[in-house]
């Protein structure tokens, strides 16, 4: 089968061998995969991962002998594997999991490939209404669910979020549907434009952002923006952390004990929710297309996908 | 000018004096006027309250003499006037101001007249791209906004919202907004089709419904409703008391006790997050507008507005 490998480069594979379920796992056989920020710093060599790249995806079940029901279903999928025994899986975190393999991240080959296997329990059948161009984004769209999740956003608290990328454009549209009034700050007009045409308001990072927010997202990935988040959250204010940074990052925490502000570190999130978000048509994921490639081009299609000013870029299988 | 007017029965006077605004006060001509439950509990004679009735409206303001920005502006208003010095009001809940009048309910002539009075500073410009006939929903849908802002509802809750009147319908679509799974239970088929055609799950109150919810909210006025809510909330789930009882309800505290149930009495919103959903489109408020009358048939419209399945009458000034 075709796979995109990473080891110590990236390379497209036409005769990788096609993986063997593990019992209780499924055959996926791929549709739709689709590029993230974390897949462009595996290939910058930042994480250490070797193998299969991706994990964002929507597929049909090719195979599933211990649990044949899922045969044929349209599915999205956790990415996280869990163990089921350790004391993250028993007290219902299984996203925490301390024997967890991640998908296409951390010891499982990933979904830029014809096939990939996961457990059957991770699946999600995919509601016919949902095309597969939005399906692909059930993933980083639960990860946006995950502040809603984790801190309780009220009807009048004013938020921003930094960083209009790809994860910040979703971040936004997520906490919009609250009714809070939510500014976008970042670094690209017609990215901006994207939540100006749902009636949001946007803001240009050069220009001066009000301080004093209940709530800040930092969505950018860079010092900079943790730095710009501290400096704009009310006393007593949450600052959620959604960037992982590469470098450790300069942080006066007795002005955080000071201002007795709550940092939240968020990272994957709950599927079901954005499923229905997506069926019921509430978030808007279109507009974040920027390009599809076959898998056949999938080294051009990463070079796309690291270009200044593109947004997501979709592997079609 | 015209009002309508209850003292022990609903009587329309065409004659009405003009109302003179106190300092602070504005003058504000009506658009339209809703007619809410509150209404028909006043003229059933529950409140004791004696004047103009309503408290929902859009209107402009003809007058303001201290804060004349206002003049000509098309406005909402919150409808407990507060005295801005007791200790409700200094700790920044006005709406549980002690000294409070309340528009059309409580101590203050209300919005079914041609002309009303209310302090500026309980006002709020509506966007031109609202209409009329949205903007006049604003006070019940903060209301409905006012469980989001006590309630920390998670995208991963199983939410189930009981009776499916104009507060219930408008309750269903702020919390499926979250992402949650949302269950409206209502005696109404017509009515619950509304928020199916949302894609949300409804079903009617006589068929079974399966227990364990996150959090229940009881918005059905009857105290059944209440003991429905009691048993569907999960230990450690919330209960939000949405409907005012006139009579006493019997209750088992010691069931509330050993299950941890979290009771929270849920009244008045805040307005601009209620303005922020309409003017995003994200609620539809079209469908429960079931008539339309003028001022001048205000009692025909009360006898429509009382008849059973029958949903939002507006009075047209």
């Amino acid at each position: 089968m075709r796979a995109l490998l990473y080891d110590e480069r990236l390379e497209f594979c036409s005769n990788a061998p096609e993986p063997t379920p593990l019992p209780g796992e499924a055959l996926i056989r791929v549709r739709l995969a689709g590029i993230c920020n974390t897949d462009l710093e595996i290939v910058r060599g930042y994480l250490g991962f070797r193998g299969t790249l991706g994990h964002e995806f929507v597929g049909v079940v090719a195979r599933a002998d211990e649990a044949p029901e899922w045969v044929g279903k349209r599915v999205v999928g956790e990415i996280n594997a869990n163990c089921g025994e350790c004391a993250a899986c028993r007290r219902g975190d299984p996203t925490h999991c301390s024997g967890r393999t991640t998908l296409g991240i951390d010891q499982r080959d990933g979904t830029m490939a014809d096939y990939f296997t996961l457990p059957t329990h991770l699946l999600y059948s995919v509601p016919s209404s949902i095309p597969d161009e939005w399906a692909v984004f059930t993933e980083p769209l639960a990860a946006a669910c995950e502040i809603t999740q984790q801190v309780h956003i009220r009807p009048t608290d004013r938020v921003v979020v930094l960083g209009d990328g790809k994860l910040g454009l979703l971040i936004a549209q997520v906490l919009q549907l609250t009714g809070c009034e939510v500014l976008s700050v970042g670094r690209h007009p017609d990215k901006l434009a994207i939540l100006a045409r749902r009636g949001m308001r946007t803001q240009i990072a050069q220009e001066k952002i009000v301080p004093g927010a209940d709530v800040v997202v930092e969505a950018t990935g860079s010092p900079e923006g943790f730095a710009t988040a501290r400096a704009l959250v009310r006393p007593r204010g949450t600052l959620v952390l959604k960037s992982t940074f590469h470098a450790d990052v300069t942080l006066d925490l007795s002005m955080v004990v000071v201002d007795e502000v709550n940092l939240v570190g968020s990272r994957c999130g709950p599927f079901l929710p954005a499923l229905r978000l997506l069926e019921q048509r509430l978030i808007d994921v279109e507009p974040l297309i920027h390009d599809t490639f076959s898998l056949d081009d999938g080294l051009v299609a990463f070079e796309r996908a690291a270009s200044a000013g593109v947004l997501k870029v979709l592997l079609a299988a």
